[in-house]
């Protein structure tokens, strides 16, 4: 991995902040673009722009090969069998909607369960609380354990032969933690249930094979991983997918239309209803062709040095609390972490004075900040093109911020 | 309105087809995108770049700033009140399909009507099959008449004290005329039924007025008038909006989550759960710019005067029926037709040979074609980047197209 050269690959990271250079730490919010990427959203519009599957024009042709190849290329990303097990979507959190409410509302009712954990994002909470409250079904939660993975004994504990769904995060957008989601996936088989994988946070950062998974559906985000906004993944087994039932309805999806009803497409077709965002579909088949040419093992082992020198420099630091495993290669490249007497929101404040872009809050994850009796944190998260000067420069301007506040909140001078 | 800066402010346009200058007629599927709104995304990744809402660093902020400014810019354009009655979505489809979910589904039950004309789009028929297949209400037809528009008798007849929802296009993607909606939104209104209206292809096209219109809802993409892919607008009345429930649930849309129930943020947030299409959104606002720079008056104009030419010189051609109204003025800039005895999609084809692209099919509007008798159509459709020598080009082209299929479909001939 070419380090100095990857970094000239994202013009954002030449930017400034508050008459600093800018570091910016918060890939897990969303990841910068290279200008590979940059580049082919401008090369759709200034030369193949049409609409995808509706015409014998050879624009509109040119414009639907275009995004079909890029179909291909997430289904190779992520070992799919096929083309057709890949459904673009807004984002992650669209395709966990679509599951809850194509898949699994009407097919759950009163008695039956929901297993997911303490630790998810909310869009892998709310829409389940929504199911549980229309069909009658119980959301149970599993507990996660000191590393801040899920833990698998309480897991086998909750997932019963009332369980019909188990939904979890490969890797958690708080801790960090990496969830044995493939130990998980045969638990909820062994009792028949279906296996979802919220993959947000591991599809930009490690391997990831749902072929190996097993699991049934499986949702990640493109603007994690380099490419743009408003493009998202549900990957699903062939006969769950045929079986699910599609959520919006419109153009393209349908086969014939009459006043009273309406036929559909076959998978997958059959739920991308409107004029899809073709060019963020495109631009992520891009995005995608450039974390190949480095590599996602490289990827993760490069993060996790990062992780690694950052970790061991902050636990030096007294009064900082690192929640999850004392263990880097627990963190997927997420640090979250308190300092003792001071707010989290004030950590980030003094952090941006110094042009350090990293984010406090509760992350989307209020039953977890619950879980670690807290209100909030600061999270720093690294993407491969990070390096060990950004983890200097964060250590340096984290020590500035303590020091600043250990000598009580002095509004009146300034932080660096 | 200098027309010949604008075409170059179109970098595609001057790409070639099939070894000839692309004359791009399928503006109604998707618009071509100029200069500033390429260049807007770029500018976007290249220096603003983050998660919105999310964070107190000044990169969020800035990301927030101007995602939310895109919104202004939308309401100002429709001449909503307020902002916050601005919700961005992927597209018309999904804006429909959560106005059909997320306000009429659980509201509607047997007995009631629901009224949308025949010359509907399938993304606003298909919805309300879907909620009258749930709720067991009634799935009403209003006719259209020979110009094309929706017969207002007629919907006079249809809409009565059942009737709960009324839904229709200001203006037909397929035969490009503009309905009455004004007058449609008092009918219902009279008899307290909500008023659903399809923009799609009156926002890129004409002045838009929510407010003198006094729809409830409204809807149209970005893509059709500018803007990127994967970015759509559902405009609602305050009160509306607020009785409205989500239809997706996740991160940004929340206010407190406990493990069993949440809570959700004011309008328009609650409705935008998870990461949304940002840079989507704030190009959609340079797009509104650049509309704004030209005036939608004079866009509208204009493409009457294209449409006015091509029409007359289509009528000259033996053989050609033109679908709607003789006048030019029922058009919008499209121009629907068949040539007897050739078949719409030879005719696209024909066409593309000689590089003008058009569109030939059901135009995702089954029920119309069902209603006009025809199986499918050719659909030619102009925007304010298109000029006299697209017409005059077209038209030869036309004719071409028909001499040769006239002569037997020799299939060993060059058609150019």
């Amino acid at each position: 991995m070419d380090k100095s050269s990857i970094r000239e690959d994202f013009p954002i990271l030449s930017r400034r902040i508050n008459d600093a250079p800018m570091i910016y730490l918060d890939s897990a919010a969303t990841s910068q673009k290279p200008q590979v990427v940059i580049d082919k959203i401008t090369d759709y519009y200034t030369n193949t722009n049409a609409n995808v599957h509706r015409g014998v024009s050879s624009i509109s042709v040119q414009a639907t090969d275009e995004y079909e190849q890029a179909r291909g290329k997430v289904a190779e990303f992520i070992n799919a069998e096929s083309d057709r097990q890949i459904v673009f979507t807004r984002s992650t959190t669209e395709s966990l909607n679509w599951i809850a409410n194509g898949y699994a509302k009407d097919r759950l009712m009163p008695g039956d369960e929901i297993v997911i954990s303490v630790a998810e994002h909310h869009s892998n909470i709310i829409p389940w609380q929504q199911v549980a409250a229309s069909s009658g079904a119980k959301l149970k939660y599993v507990q996660v354990n000191d590393n801040g993975q899920i833990d698998l004994h309480d897991t086998k504990r909750q997932i019963t032969d009332k369980t019909k769904i188990v939904s979890m995060a490969m890797a958690s957008n708080v801790m960090g933690a990496t969830n044995p989601v493939k130990e998980v996936t045969k638990m909820a088989h062994a009792v028949g249930a279906k296996m979802i994988v919220d993959a947000a946070q591991a599809a930009p950062h490690m391997p990831v094979d749902v072929t190996d998974i097993d699991c049934d559906f499986l949702a990640f985000s493109g603007h994690k991983m380099l490419a743009p906004t408003g493009i998202g993944v549900l990957y699903g087994k062939m006969d769950v997918l045929e079986d699910m039932d599609p959520v919006q309805f419109g153009g393209e999806m349908i086969d014939i239309v009459s006043r009273q009803s309406a036929t559909f497409q076959p998978v997958p077709h059959k739920f991308e209803a409107g004029t899809p965002n073709i060019a963020g579909a495109i631009a992520l088949g891009t995005a995608i062709d450039y974390l190949n040419s480095i590599g996602m093992d490289n990827i993760h082992e490069y993060e996790e040095q990062l992780t690694q020198s950052c970790m061991q420099e902050m636990q030096k630091i007294d009064g900082i609390t690192i929640y999850g495993s004392e263990n880097f290669k627990h963190h997927n490249g997420i640090i979250t972490f308190n300092i003792k007497g001071i707010h989290p929101h004030d950590v980030a404040t003094g952090l941006d004075l110094q042009g350090i872009e990293v984010r406090a809050g509760h992350h989307c994850a209020q039953p977890l900040m619950d879980y670690l009796e807290v209100e909030s944190t600061v999270r720093v998260s690294f993407y491969f093109y990070n390096n060990q000067d950004d983890v200097k420069r964060f250590i340096e301007a984290l020590i500035n911020v303590k020091e600043f506040f250990a000598n009580g909140n002095r509004q009146d001078e300034s932080i660096i």
